[in-house]
């Protein structure tokens, strides 16, 4: 059983044909703006704009807030490592905070103390799609005056107290690579929430030029106005992914089926052997990204991972902590009382298989592996 | 008749299937494995990495030569803003030089005059594919030990002296942008000609880690190690683009039978009325990119512009000059003496129609349009 499998909802090939049949694939055309369109409506957004990955359109984030060189930024140790490079390449600096020990999220009751007058945003990733405490966030950067940003990239399809992640911060991105619940193989997008910031992030991510609004029939002609890149995606990829988001309700069905199968055949065993158990605040919807266990100690966790290789499933660890990687250590800056949970999470976290082509059959040869092993 | 169609070769739809049918569309997969070792072989390249555009390949050069803020680049003025973008990105300032009148390339007669203590780098475009004096550029280079970069997003499968462009530089880049001879909507590729920069380049792409040297099995966790972003094309568009690399000489003689028409069937009507036709020196072999005529002033230009547009031919200029656009003024430097030339071509330039689907009728309806106008 491999760990993930991209699924076809079955309209993938016949809107590629669409596209190749349209004499140019190049970006913004009709499936782009077919995509944009579902995603606006999924996240209540002003605008999505697709872009080529969510690393991207992290970038694309610290463009727009226009970031100079010793801003800091509060994220979490405990995120991939993209969530950081937007900042760090535009000379910002990443401020590692801890996560907590049950959401595995950003710990907000942390991040005031991580403030300094040199702080210009806060990211919230919502790990696994499992909403972050919103409100506390959007408490602390409305006293500090600060941008809140989401890295919703597990979490297309949750909410946090009935509002959708992704609808939070000033920008949200999302991530449409192939291990996520809808995808494209690579690519993103940027959400913007403020009005404001629209304008801007055409131009960034047109290489820097007003194009976007020279084919709005704006202006006659198109000019090199400001900083920028093509963060623009193919039409292919944004018919593939139209393809998916269409059939978004298909794909979570199935996903939801296995990650509800994990959790209640495990819950026994699980406390059995004092480990750990996604735990989904009852006010957050998740979008059953992840599945995943954490294991009492590392030993542990690396047995579990060796034995259910064994039985063939194929399970893996996660994040390794940013905030003592080489790139955290020479571009970011650690909040007081450093990562501690961050670093035991990594060392002791594995993640299941979980992906809407999973047989019931297959679910159950997982948790008779899950269950056959002690700790 | 539309100045662009993207032509398919045949192959495209099967490959998509393949690629669809293998359970991930991530980066780095069989196709784009099969898409590099076709361009390697075609450059002679030491690696070609597969990126979601040639303005990010831009980019990636940028963090691969590690370009610090103050650090100058020198480039022509009459280029895309990527060129440019991808150093002002890093804080170092692009140095714009004047364009020859006959090939529209970078004046190398000019460059020297242009380099200070702070240049670290020449970015060589070859307009339309006729490359640049690439003897004189390398020589420049050597003398003041700078880089030597080629923007080759327009010279996929042309020759300078015998050897393909895109192996002059430490570094070249290719677009795949659907307006180019093999595309797949959008995309690029670095190319790396100095076997010290692979690494650093594989690190940068992968969002600043070393997940690379993991997947070839050379480390057992892969960590954040320096800057980056996510720079891997999706399966998706390496399937597509291996369908055009494979076919490529399809794509070009048809490419080549337009051009040369127009070259041959206008040359009387140039020289009647003062318009100067593409000039591709004797030493260089060119890729049938774009087929340009430069009128004899901006009037006579717009005119012409208008009387093809009337009779159904879509004709356009190209480039707005980047050394008085707003951000170049902004964020870059004009070399001593202007460019005089880059603003005269950019006033009176006009690009025809030009792609493989064209038709011989086509082609001579386009050309009786261009005759039948009088300067
Ligand atoms: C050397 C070099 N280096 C790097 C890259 C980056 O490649 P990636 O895309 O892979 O990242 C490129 C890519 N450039 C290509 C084309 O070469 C370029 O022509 C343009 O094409 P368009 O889709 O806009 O269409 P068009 O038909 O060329 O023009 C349409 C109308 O727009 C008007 N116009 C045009 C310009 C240019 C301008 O400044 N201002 C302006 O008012 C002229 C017309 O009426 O953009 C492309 C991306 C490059 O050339
Ligand atoms: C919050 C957040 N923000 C932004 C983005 C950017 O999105 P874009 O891609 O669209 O730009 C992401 C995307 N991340 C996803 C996945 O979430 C991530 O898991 C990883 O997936 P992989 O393909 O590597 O596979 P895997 O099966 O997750 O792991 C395979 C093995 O690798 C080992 N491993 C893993 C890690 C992570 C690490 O640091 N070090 C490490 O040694 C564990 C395994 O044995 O990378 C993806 C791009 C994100 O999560």
């Amino acid at each position: 059983m491999p760990f993930n499998r991209a699924f076809l909802t079955g309209a993938e090939l016949h809107y590629l044909e669409t596209a190749l049949a349209s004499g140019t694939l190049e970006g913004d055309g009709p499936f782009t703006a077919r995509a944009s369109a579902l995603l606006n409506k999924m996240l209540g957004a002003v605008a999505t704009l697709l872009a080529t990955s969510c690393s991207h359109a992290l970038d694309m984030s610290a463009l727009v807030l226009d970031l100079q060189p010793g801003d800091e930024v509060i994220l979490p140790s405990y995120t991939f490592p993209s969530t950081a490079n937007a900042y760090a390449l535009r000379g910002a600096v990443p401020v590692f905070v801890d996560c907590r020990p049950d959401t595995i999220n950003l710990d907000e009751r942390l991040v005031e103390a991580a403030v300094t007058d040199r702080t210009r945003a806060i990211v919230a990733v919502h790990y696994a799609g499992v909403g972050c405490d919103m409100d506390a966030l959007a408490g602390i950067a409305e006293r500090h005056g600060l941008r809140l940003i989401e890295d919703n990239a597990h979490g297309l399809g949750a909410t946090y107290r009935g509002k959708p992640l992704g609808s939070f911060g000033s920008l949200a991105t999302q991530s449409f690579h192939s291990t996520k619940n809808a995808h494209c193989g690579e690519g993103g997008a940027l959400v913007i929430n403020d009005p404001d910031l629209v304008l801007q992030a055409e131009i960034i991510r047109e290489k820097g030029t007003n194009r976007t609004q020279y084919y709005r029939g704006e202006i006659d002609r198109y000019h090199w106005v400001d900083l920028g890149s093509s963060y623009l995606p193919s039409e292919l990829l944004a018919a593939f992914l139209t393809a998916q988001l269409e059939n978004f309700d298909v794909i979570q069905a199935g996903r939801m089926r296995v990650w509800n199968a994990y959790h209640d055949r495990l819950a026994e065993w699980a406390a059995d052997n004092g480990v750990a158990q996604p735990v989904v605040p009852v006010d957050r919807v998740h979008p059953a990204h992840l599945y995943f266990l954490v294991l009492p100690d590392p030993a542990a966790s690396a047995g579990f991972r060796r034995h259910l290789a064994d039985l063939g499933v194929q399970a893996t660890s996660h994040y390794q902590p940013l905030h003592n990687a080489p790139a955290g250590l020479r571009f970011g800056r650690t909040a007081p009382g450093g990562c501690p949970t961050t670093e035991r999470v990594a060392r002791q976290l594995t993640r299941l298989p979980l992906y809407t082509g999973l047989s019931d059959d297959q679910v159950d040869r997982i948790v008779a592996a899950v269950t056959s092993y002690r700790v």
